[in-house]
C-alpha cells in the first residue's frame, strides 16, 4: 500500500495497526483524521463477529449502519455461483454507514467503502491482499489524486542488485548521494529484500511523464556507470525472469538437477509466465541413489564439485536441454559427508563443458536453500553475459 | 512480534509504522509512551544515514549519543572475521543514548537498546527478522514480564485446518463460541493464512503451566469433536510435515512428478527437516515430451486424469518410491489443450493402483500453483488416514 501511494505521489506518513477492539479502532481513526487529510482502513470487513470496521466508521461519522439489499443479493448470488451454502453472517457485509459510498469493485465478498468525514475522507478496503490491491489501485488512489489536485508527475524505477550489502552500495554511491541531497530531485532510496538482494529506487518528480522518465533514464545510466556489474534487472525483473529472457534471446533451453534445493530452482523458473519457451524440466535427486540412477553421477561423495558437474551434465542429457544447472550441498540441520551446514556446490553444463562452484552460505535451512537457488541462477546469468 | 507478545501474556494494543523522518519518529515514540507502559522500536539501527532510530531515542530521552568503543571493536572484528572491508558508517552502530543499556545479543552488527524513560521503557531492536526475533525472545519479553510482575501463565495452541472458509468454521463452532464468550477462558480466535488454510487458536490463562495445558487439551478435544475432519495438524505442523510423519510411521517412501507446479511440491516436502527419511525425489516434467520420455506418459492430452495417473505411476517407478503424487494442469496466463486456467489434475499412485482427481482452482498463476500443491498433499493425507 505504501509503495503504491508513494508511486502516485501521495505521502503516507503514519501506518497504525490495532486489533479488533472497538474503542482502539475508533480512537485510531480519529487520530488519523486529525493528523492527515485521508485515512485508508484495511481489513475487518469480513463476515465474522470480530470484523467491526463498519461499526467503527459509523461511530466516527456519527451515523447508523444501513443494510443495502442489492449488495446482499450480490453476495447471495456469488455463493450460489460457487455452489456454496451462505451463512447469515455474510449479510453483515451488506451493512453500509449512512452517507458512505460503496466502492464498486467486488472481486471477493467484502465491498469497500468511501466515507466523507468533515471535509476529509476515510476509505475502507478488504484485508485480503489481492482484493485490497485492486480497490487501492482502481478507486482509492485515483480518488486521492483527484482530491489532491496533483499536477506533478512522480515516477520511479528500481535497480535490482545482487551480491553486495546495503552499506557497501551506499559507500560506492556516496558521492552521487551527496550531490542528489543538494539537487533534491531525483531521490535515491535503498531497500533490502532479503535473499533477493538490495533494491535501489530512483524517484523523479517533473511536470510531465516524459520529463520524469527522462530524469529516470539519465540517473539509471549514471548509477549503472558506478554499480553496473551488480545490477541484474530493473523494476519487476527477477533474477529468474532475466535469465529466462537471456536464454530465450539466445535460443537456448534449460534443465535443472536439484538436491538440497528439492525443487525450489524449478519452482522459481516456472513462476515466470512464459517459462515454457525455455524451461524443459528438472530432476530432484534428493536420495543419493537417484543421483546415480537418473543422472549418472558416479558413486562417491555427493556433496562435491564432481557430483555438481555430473548432475548438471546428467540433467542436460536426460532432459535434452542446451543448458543445465545443478545444486548439491548441506542445508542442515546436520552436517553431511563431513561437510558443514551451508556448504553448497553449484554445477553448470553448457557448450559441451561443465563447471562447478563451491559456496559457503549463511543462515538456517530455508535461507541456505534459497541462497543456493539464487546463487546458481546468478552463476548462469554471469556466464550468459560473457557469451 | 505481536504473536510472541500475545503468547507471553503482554497486550500489544497499537503498532505504528513511520518512515525515516526524525520529527514523525519522535512524535510517534512520545505518543506510544503516553498511551502504553512500554514501546518496542524495530528497525533503523543500521549503518546508513537514514537509520536514525538512535538519534530519535536520544531526543525523546533528552540525552546525547555516546560512542561505545567496545561495540566499535566488536563490529570491526566481525568484518575482519568475514574478510570484508568495514565502512566508517558502520561505527554509527556503536552510538548509544546516554543512560541506555546495550542488549547483549549481537547476531548481526546492530546492537539493541534498552532505554528507561520516566519510569517507562523503550526497547530498540534491529529490523532484520531473525535478529529481531532473537532479541525479542531473549531479552525484551523476559524484561517486560519481569516489569509487569506477570503471575498468570498463558498458553496457546493452534489447530491447523484446511478445506473450509473462516465464516464456515465460525458457523460450525458458533455454539461453542457463544459458550466461551460467557466463560471467558479459554478464548478462540480465527486466523486466515492464505493458501495454508484457517488457523483456530485456543488461548488459556491459568495459575500454572500444567493447568493451562490441561485447559488446552480439553478444548482441543471438544473442537476436534466438531471440526475434526478439517484439522490436519497443530501449532507448527504443516500439511507436508504431517504427511511426512505419516509416511515415516508407515515405512513408506515418496516421489513426485510435477508439471504446472514446476518443483514447488518437492520444495515443500524438502523444507521439512528430516524429509530425507521419506522423500526420494521428483521429476519436473514441464515440457510435454519430458512427460513421455522420463515418465512414460502415453502420447495424448497432458492436462488430463490419464496423464496425472501416468505421471504418478512413472514417478513411482523411476524414483523407486512406494507412493507418488503428480500434478498437471493450467496455471495460466493462457488456456491449454482447450482447458481453462485453473484446471488441475492431481495423481496418486500407491498400493499398486493409481487414481486422479480433477480440481478447479481460483486465483492467479502463483495461487493456482500453490493451491495445486497443497491440494495434492491433502489428497495423500486423506488417503493415508483411510489406511
Amino acid at each position: 500500500m505504501g509503495e503504491h501511494l508513494a508511486l502516485a505521489g501521495i505521502d503516507s506518513h503514519f501506518q497504525t495497526k490495532v486489533g479488533d477492539n472497538f474503542e482502539r479502532m475508533v480512537s485510531s481513526i480519529r487520530l488519523g483524521l486529525e493528523r492527515s487529510d485521508a485515512v485508508i482502513l484495511c481489513g475487518g470487513l469480513g463476515p465474522t463477529q470480530d470484523d467491526i470496521t463498519r461499526e467503527a466508521i459509523a461511530e466516527v461519522m456519527g451515523v447508523v449502519l444501513v443494510r443495502h439489499p442489492e449488495i446482499g443479493d450480490r453476495i447471495r448470488a456469488m455463493f450460489t455461483a460457487r455452489g456454496r451454502e451462505m451463512s447469515d453472517n455474510n449479510l453483515r457485509q451488506a451493512d453500509v454507514p449512512e452517507g458512505a459510498t460503496v466502492i464498486p469493485q467486488m472481486p471477493g465478498t467484502a465491498p469497500g467503502l468511501l466515507c466523507p468525514v468533515n471535509g476529509k475522507v476515510l476509505y475502507a478496503v478488504p484485508g485480503v491482499p489481492h482484493e485490497m490491491r485492486e480497490m487501492l489501485i482502481g478507486t482509492v488512489i485515483p480518488d486521492l489524486q483527484k482530491r489532491a489536485g496533483l499536477a506533478a508527475v512522480i515516477r520511479s524505477r528500481v535497480l535490482r542488485t545482487w551480491g553486495h550489502s546495503e552499506s557497501g552500495l551506499a559507500e560506492m554511491l556516496a558521492g552521487r548521494i551527496d550531490e542528489l541531497d543538494v539537487l533534491g530531485n531525483p531521490t535515491l532510496a535503498f531497500q533490502a529484500s532479503g535473499i533477493e538482494g538490495i533494491k535501489v529506487r530512483i524517484t523523479a518528480k517533473a511536470g510531465s511523464a516524459q520529463e520524469a522518465e527522462s530524469i529516470l533514464a539519465d540517473e539509471e545510466a549514471r548509477l549503472r556507470g558506478i554499480i553496473g556489474d551488480l545490477v541484474f534487472g530493473v523494476d519487476d525483473d527477477s533474477m529468474e525472469s532475466v535469465v529466462i529472457d537471456m536464454l530465450r534471446e539466445r535460443g537456448l533451453s534449460l534443465g535443472v538437477a536439484e538436491s538440497l534445493t528439492g525443487g525450489l530452482m524449478g519452482a522459481r523458473f516456472t513462476s515466470v509466465p512464459g517459462a515454457s519457451d525455455v524451461f524443459r524440466g528438472g530432476i530432484v535427486s534428493y536420495a543419493s541413489d537417484v543421483k546415480f540412477s537418473l543422472l549418472g553421477v558416479p558413486q562417491g561423495p555427493v556433496v562435491s564439485a564432481n557430483a555438481a558437474k555430473a548432475m548438471a551434465e546428467g540433467a542436460r542429457r536426460a532432459l535434452r536441454a542446451d543448458v543445465a544447472l545443478a545444486t548439491t550441498g548441506v542445508a542442515g540441520p546436520a552436517e553431511q559427508e563431513g561437510q558443514p551446514v551451508g556448504t553448497v556446490f553449484l554445477g553448470l553444463a553448457m557448450d559441451g563443458v561443465s563447471e562447478a562452484q563451491r559456496v559457503q552460505l549463511p543462515g538456517d535451512r530455508q535461507r541456505i536453500r534459497q541462497y543456493a537457488v539464487i546463487s546458481a541462477v546468478n552463476l548462469l546469468r554471469r556466464r550468459l553475459m560473457q557469451n
